[in-house]
C-alpha cells in the first residue's frame, strides 16, 4: 500500500479534504480524491465541529481508499494559529478561542497531526515548491472569502508568535475617508457584497462585479477601484517597510488575471517612492497550496516516507 | 594604549562623532570625547564630502588622544544602503546614489570600516545591548528630521536588500484625506516645520510645538494630533502585518516621554481589532545607540578586541 497525507484546509467556507502522495520536499506531488465539504459552522463550537467532521472523512476516504495507508493528517485553519502548540487562537470567521486542534485530532485519529495556519501553510509552498521558490523577500496574499497573507524577509517564513500575517486587517482608508480594514473593500466577498449593498442586485462572486465593471457598469467600476486601492495600500506598506520584492496572488480573486495585476501594480507604483518595485506572479500551486503545505508539515512529523507521486501539473 | 573604535553616525544635519571603548558585545561600553560637527551637504557629491571630513577627523582624533589606538572605524548613514557591498544606494536627505562609502574609506584611512545603515546599526545595538534584549518581534522606531525604523522578526533584524525599514516614506492618510509620506507629519522636522508654515512663527523645534500644544496652541495642538496619528498609522500597520510586540521610539522626538507614549498607544489601540497589543520602551541607548551599533559591526571586523571599558549610564 502507497503511504499518504490526508489533508484538509478548512475555509470560511468550504473544507477541502485531499489524499497528498509524492515527497512535497522534492516538488513531486499528487493530489488524489479532492473534496469539497461544507464547514461545519457552529460558533464558538466550530472547533469541536470543525475536528468531528475531520474525523468522519478519515473514516470515509479510509474505507474508499484501500490501495491508501493515510500516515499522517494535514490540517490548515484560518484565523490566528499558534502553530507550535497546535492551537487556534482565533478565528473571526469560525468562531473558536484558543482550540487545542492538534491534541483533540491525534486523539480521535491515533495519527500525527501536521497543523497550521492557512496561508502560512500556503506559503509555505509556494515558497519551497511553487511561485516564490529562490525567492527571498515575498508577500503571498490569499484573496478570498477574506484575506490573509504570508511574509517571507530575507528568505524566513515570519511568524510573530502566530500573528503575522494577518493583512487583511490592517487599516487602510476607505473610499469615504474613513480607515476600514483591508478586506472589507479588497476581498472576493466584500466585492460582491459590496455590489450587492449598492444595486440592490445580488451577484454570485467577485468574478462577476469584474466582468460588469469591464462591460462600464459604474457600481462595478467603483467597487473594483476601492478593491484595487485596498490592495495597493497594503502591498505598498509591505514594500515600504520590508523591502517586499515579489508579491504572490491567490485566492478566488486572483483567477482575474490581468485584469486584477496590471491595476494592481500600477496602483502600487504610484504609492511608493524610492523604493524598488516589485514583480506580482500569480500563486503556482492554485487553490492546493494550503493542502499540499500542511502536508509538508504532516510528513515532516510522521515516521515514513510518501509514495512517489507524479508532479502535480 | 587603550585600542578603540571612531565611530562616526552621519545625520542629515549634523554627524557625531566619537571613541568607542569597551567590549559591546558583552554590554560594557564607553563612549569617549562625543563631538557632533555640521554634515557637509554637497548635493550628489555628499558621500565625497562626508568621506573627506571624517578622514579630517580621524586625524584630528588620531592627534588628540595618543593614549588611544583606533584599531577600526564605524560609519552609519541615513537611506538605503547595502551594508554587505559597504554602498549607500540613496539618500533623500544627503543626496548621494550608489557611492562606495567602505571602499574609499579603507582606501583612504588604511582601517577597517564598519559600514551600515544608521537606524539599522541603532537597531542592532538597541537589539543586543539595549530596550529590545530578548524580544523577538519589534519595530524601532528613530524620529528624528526624517524617521526610519528597524525591524526585528521572530529574533531576527530584516534587511530586505537594504530596502527594509524605510517606514518613513510609507503612506498615511493626512490631515486633508490625501496620502503623504508618513515623516512628512510625524517626524520632529516635520512638526516644526508645520507649525511655522501655519502660523508664519518659526519655532526652533518639535519640543516647543509639543509644549505650546499642552498650553492649548490650537495650530500646535492640531500638528501634534497628526504626528500621533501619522506615527500611530504606521506602527499600527508593522503590528497588523508582522505580529510587533515591542515598539521602541528613539530619536529626539522620543524625548518627549509620557506626552508622545501616552496618545500614541491609545490611537494604536484604535487601528487593531483581535491583534495583540504592543508595548513600548524608550531606546535604552539613547542618541549613541547608532554609533555603539557602527562600533559592534566594526569591531567584528577587526582583528583585536576593545580594551575594558565601564558600562554606559
Amino acid at each position: 500500500m502507497l503511504d499518504a497525507v490526508l489533508a484538509f484546509d478548512v475555509g470560511g467556507t468550504d473544507m477541502k479534504v485531499g489524499m497528498i502522495l509524492g515527497d512535497p520536499s522534492h516538488g513531486e506531488v499528487e493530489v488524489r480524491d479532492l473534496q469539497r465539504h461544507p464547514t461545519p459552522l457552529d460558533g464558538a463550537r466550530s472547533g469541536e465541529s470543525v475536528c468531528a467532521r475531520i474525523v468522519e472523512l478519515t473514516a470515509e476516504y479510509r474505507a474508499a481508499h484501500p490501495e491508501l495507508t493515510i500516515g499522517a493528517v494535514g490540517v490548515t485553519v484560518p484565523g490566528i494559529v499558534d502553530e507550535d502548540a497546535g492551537i487556534g487562537i482565533y478565528s473571526s470567521n469560525l468562531g473558536w478561542r484558543d482550540f487545542p486542534f492538534t491534541a483533540t485530532l491525534e486523539q480521535a485519529l491515533g495519527l500525527p497531526v501536521g497543523f497550521g495556519h492557512d496561508v502560512s501553510m500556503a506559503g509555505e509552498a509556494e515558497f519551497h515548491l511553487g511561485a516564490a521558490a529562490g525567492e527571498k523577500d515575498v508577500l503571498i496574499l490569499v484573496i478570498g472569502t477574506g484575506i490573509a497573507g504570508a511574509i517571507l524577509c530575507d528568505g524566513k517564513r515570519i511568524a510573530g508568535g502566530g500573528y503575522a500575517g494577518e493583512i487583511g486587517h490592517a487599516m487602510v482608508p476607505g473610499p469615504d475617508g474613513s480607515l476600514v480594514i483591508m478586506e472589507s473593500l479588497g476581498s472576493a466577498g466584500a466585492i460582491a457584497r459590496r455590489y450587492g449593498e449598492v444595486t440592490g442586485e445580488a451577484v454570485p462572486g467577485a468574478r462577476e462585479v469584474i466582468a460588469l465593471a469591464a462591460a462600464g457598469d459604474v457600481a462595478a467600476k467603483t467597487i473594483w477601484h476601492d478593491a484595487i486601492h485596498a490592495l495597493a495600500f497594503s502591498i505598498a506598506q509591505c514594500v515600504s517597510i520590508l523591502g517586499t520584492e515579489t508579491v504572490v496572488l491567490g485566492g478566488g480573486l486572483s483567477m482575474a488575471g490581468p485584469a486584477l495585476f496590471e491595476p494592481l501594480a500600477a496602483r502600487v507604483d504610484e504609492l511608493l517612492t524610492f523604493h524598488r518595485r516589485p514583480g506580482y506572479v500569480h500563486a503556482a500551486l492554485g487553490e492546493n497550496a494550503g493542502l499540499i503545505g500542511s502536508a509538508l508539515k504532516a510528513r515532516s512529523l510522521s515516521a515514513g516516507s510518501l509514495a512517489p507521486g507524479k508532479k502535480q501539473a
